[in-house]
């Protein structure tokens, strides 16, 4: 392994116009985990419950995911997450959230993934995520992401993940909600000043910002026909990014470019069906191929009047 | 001349978070025109009234825009808007809009614009719009812009206008209310049925999508760290876009693409101050400048795994 994911575990509900999927695999760090199955080796630290299906465990083994770190706690369920999506798709709808064995979970890192020189900090409390920093050791390169809910609950505490992680990797809503601002260029500057070598500001079917402290990118999504299923786009995202990082093993500007295409990519596999049906199936040709398709679908001649 | 822009010339009281101007300059047309003049030949068919400010007509004179169309009506006052914004700044809250001598408005196109090579036609009543593209001869490119107001109340008109002209500029609201879909994909595809070359749907802070018959190309708009005051700038994008193809002669993919830098770049200068103060007073250097950060922001380096 040289790719740590810590974050949730899930099966989910989900229905939307273009179907239902009921105890689908879910969860932020299966869905960063297997898109970035592609690039790096990831492992995943997380919980299920006595219920969590053979298949799912199958799946993530088939993507070649470590799951040394996965704990099995007999005493419950498997977060459960049952929502919907309708008209616009960029928003869920949650019907019923059980945590479930999650609500205990406390990650422990075993002893061969501390040494990991990336790390993906999914969406959980961010008292969690600080544990999780404090168990690993040595030079690493680590992605943290976040939700409203930490925002609202828990700001100080972020602010302290915040100050620890090398990129901060959050949605424009988020951001402005943490910053006070409205201005998605205002709320990065402010977000930098907390350390973070790179903010990156996911703006879902509007693309990416990324921010450092001397360098802007901009990158639009993959414009798609049919969304049928968003749950999971952000941590395919993020997944897809940080282990297109973990493979090129650089930190510059463009390997932080290549990193956007490799997690809009993923992202826009996973939104094109329910759960993980397409972002577990892909081979690197597709992977090549959409890229290459949004490069091509940005690319700016010289300007000059 | 070699652009021709019909639209509304009218005067604005605006308010936002960064301040207020009375009576300021606006309008589709005048917007439009001011941002075209950087690289086309632009003349106005509008109208205004007895209120009209002579250094209104002068700051348009400086910018070389032709006024031998700009009808002078003096039985009544200039169209007259006024509104504010707050918040996001991407949504206009109107106070009051007197149509004034823009309500029985009727485009006379002069002899000397009626071979005009490219035509703007601004937001109006599409039945106007029309009328224009009776009054002109000879081959030409035409662009026309709409708004949500004409969508619900004439669609069948503006229809036949699409099915007239070369270039479909209508947002992303408007498309989707249009085309009865949230894929805006899917809109784009529909509207390039009426036979249009191109659709070009603006995103606002979130950029433009140029969709042609087998060609897609998606570009970020430039982010800002304050936005003063949004009026204006879809009408700028549509005069520095179809004035930078006037200028440049072509209509293939690469020239459209810069077309959108040019209107991006006209846009982001227009909401940086009130009304045209900033657009007004621009130089090329100062337009390649942004369009170079532009480019720079949105490169991609190759992608390959």
């Amino acid at each position: 392994m040289n790719l740590l994911i810590v974050g949730s575990v899930a099966t989910d509900t989900i229905e939307t116009p273009f179907g239902k999927v009921e105890n689908a695999l879910g969860g932020s760090a299966t869905y960063a985990s297997v898109a970035s199955s592609y690039f790096a080796r990831p492992a995943i630290v997380g919980v299920v419950g006595n219920d969590f299906d053979k298949r799912h465990i199958n799946l993530l083994k088939r993507r070649g995911i470590d799951l040394e770190g996965l704990q099995i706690d007999k005493s419950g369920k498997t977060f459960h997450w049952s929502g919907y999506y309708e008209g616009d798709m960029n928003q869920a709808h949650t019907t019923t959230t059980h945590l479930n064995v999650f609500e205990s979970f406390k990650p422990q890192i075993p002893e061969s993934y501390r040494r990991a020189p990336y790390i993906l900090l999914g969406n959980i409390h961010p008292g969690l995520q600080l544990d999780v920093l404090a168990q690993v050791r040595g030079h690493h390169l680590t992605l943290c992401d976040t939700m409203n809910f930490w925002i609202s609950s828990e700001p100080r505490l972020l602010e302290r993940v915040f100050r620890r992680v090398d990129i901060v990797c959050i949605n424009d809503g988020e951001a402005r909600q943490f910053c006070g601002t409205d201005s998605l260029p205002q709320a990065a500057r402010e977000l930098l000043k907390f350390g973070p070598r790179r903010v990156i500001i996911k703006k879902g079917a509007h693309g990416v910002l990324l921010f450092g402290k001397k360098s802007f990118f901009a990158l639009p999504a993959i414009p798609l026909k049919t969304v049928k299923d968003p749950t999971g786009a952000g941590d395919s995202f993020a997944g897809g990014a940080i282990g297109y990082l973990a493979k090129s093993g650089k930190t510059g500007e463009a390997a932080f470019r290549r990193a956007m295409v490799a997690g809009t990519v993923m992202a826009s596999f996973c939104v094109q069906d329910f759960s993980l049906k397409k972002t577990s199936r892909l081979t690197k040709s597709m992977i090549n191929k959409r890229a290459a398709m949004l490069i091509e679908s940005t690319k700016i001649p010289n300007f000059r009047i």
